[in-house]
């Protein structure tokens, strides 16, 4: 394995909220040269989920984001503290955002968001063999529920009208195994 | 268009550097309810790029993630500030990472990295026509440099061997394309 060629001399955090710790390192960088490094240290995992029916349509959730100072359609998702089971955590997130109940779990794939900053984790799941329950949506949360063919939400990562990269990743290769005949 | 639903009450920044700045606000979140919210914000867009030959062959840069405290395979990125003009920013990065040079540039697709907290924006490209340079690595960069074929990346995306989610993005993208016959 490939050794670490970063020395950090000094950490400090710089702010601390509920879901993320910034640091500020003093560093030795590859070269050699000093430097410092914020960090953005994530306290849950990003769950994505996609919610598959036997009709091969796929819920998508539709909320204003703050960050972006825009609205957004994605994939359910939602955050799952670092000591809580990630599967637990999806089963609890679809449920709150769209009131299915999923018989048949499988993880698709892992990714790092945005390692040149955070540490951030991303968990993506496929979830099939739905039942509808009640959503029960977070006090912090006013979310619309859409159901599109895989067909309509790839089309919609192509257009722009999905940007959320979990629900980009995570479409295109719904896409994909769709094409190589691996959705069940 | 939807509404935003959330009122910011006050902002103040609790960190900068060169590269972030971290703002917490005081909000009415889209329930009513007082709370708070920590950005990060992005100075530079991230760039992205798949540097395809005749052959359908990709590169790939190692390099340790500070971040994650591990070596991250990925396809060559960079970060082009907000000013800058991407497509200008990619071909600086492909030239400075791999000393290729490309002729032909398309983009592939835009995803925001991680919604929640921040507003970085991801701008992915393929780049073909290469012609092989010198390359000229940042002062903190330590690289290494290996071209695989798309079904290679593709199954380190599928084995955990990258797990960056532009590279993920891209190169699931890539395959489909592939797939589809979409691929020059």
């Amino acid at each position: 394995m490939e050794k670490n060629p970063w020395v950090s001399l000094h950490s400090k955090t710089v702010y601390d909220n509920k879901w993320i710790r910034v640091t500020e390192d003093d560093v030795i960088n590859p070269k050699g040269g000093p430097g410092i490094y914020g960090k953005v240290h994530f306290k849950n995992i990003a769950i994505g989920i996609i919610a598959i029916d036997e009709q091969q349509h796929i819920w998508l959730v539709g909320q204003y984001r703050y960050t972006l100072n825009a609205y957004s359609w994605e994939i359910p998702e939602g955050g799952c503290p670092l000591s809580e089971n990630p599967l637990e955590g999806a089963k609890r997130e679809l449920k709150e955002e769209t009131g299915l109940v999923a018989d048949e779990w499988k993880e698709l794939f892992r990714m790092h968001l945005s390692n040149s900053v955070s540490d951030e984790l991303a968990i993506i799941y496929l979830a099939a063999g739905l039942i509808q329950e009640e959503a029960e949506p977070e006090d912090t949360e006013d979310l619309q529920l859409q159901k599109v063919s895989v067909d309509q939400a790839y089309e919609m990562t192509e257009t722009g009208a999905i940007t959320d990269s979990i629900s980009v990743a995570a479409i295109t290769k719904l896409k994909l195994m769709q094409l190589q005949g691996k959705l069940i």
